[in-house]
């Protein structure tokens, strides 16, 4: 999946959430800081990859276990970001699948990685073709989400 | 933080962060789920621990390094989640402090827990009491915010 980062959605993602750390709302604040510019929140982009996994891979019926996500280099406003799951494991019995997460940048910096966890009993074959009958994936493969 | 979860928020976020799955926006698909009805993001959840750090505690200049997640009930439109973080270690020479944060509902359950971990070296004291001078914080130290 393919995202770019722009003000209106670190705004818009500022008011629901609640997080207005001036970092992402202030340019002189954020002039300030390391970054010298405003950045955008590390969970936007981590919420980039429960946004793949919920609508695209595994797809909807997925049930979000866990995920890990490590920031890496900050994520500024006009970035545009590809995210990507890897299968990285499938227990068949549990159906608990596990991916390795990654945001890559426009120069192909990771920016946020991490590791996911779902179950995928209720992923409905229709809706995730990749998980439909035999073609149960075995470790390892990618999966990129094209916008 | 106490945070309300309401349609609006989880539409809006659905709009912003792209993850239009259905259990969270539609009704009628969300009843033939084991969920019975919409159930919100538990990203979202995750992004209230965010806005908590970033926004009371530590505050402005935290330096998100790591968030580990566990989505361990459903969120359910109208819950109203309290967001907690407690600091479990502070390695003073790196300013890295490590923090359990959960996020519970009206009833008392837990829904997502995970562990943080900051960098606070940029932390302004006068953003972040709890972090200025002597009072680096030694734990268990629970720190909750307020709506």
């Amino acid at each position: 999946m393919t995202r770019a980062v722009n003000a209106e959605d670190v705004e818009g993602y500022a008011k629901i959430t609640g997080d207005a750390n001036p970092v992402h709302l202030d340019e002189a604040y954020a002039a300030t800081t390391r970054f010298k510019q405003r950045i955008a929140h590390g969970m936007l982009a981590g919420s980039f990859i429960s946004a793949l996994l919920g609508t695209r891979f595994p797809g909807p019926g997925t049930i979000y276990l866990k995920q890990d996500l490590a920031f890496r280099k900050p994520v500024y406003l006009g970035d545009v970001l590809e995210v990507t799951a890897t299968v990285t494991s499938y227990q068949a019995q549990k159906a608990i699948l596990r991916l390795a997460t990654v945001c890559r940048n426009q120069r192909g910096e990771i920016v946020v990685e991490g590791e996911a966890v779902c179950l995928v009993s209720e992923v409905s074959p229709g809706g995730s073709p990749e998980l439909s009958g035999a073609a149960v994936p075995t470790p390892p493969r990618r999966v990129v989400g094209l916008s």
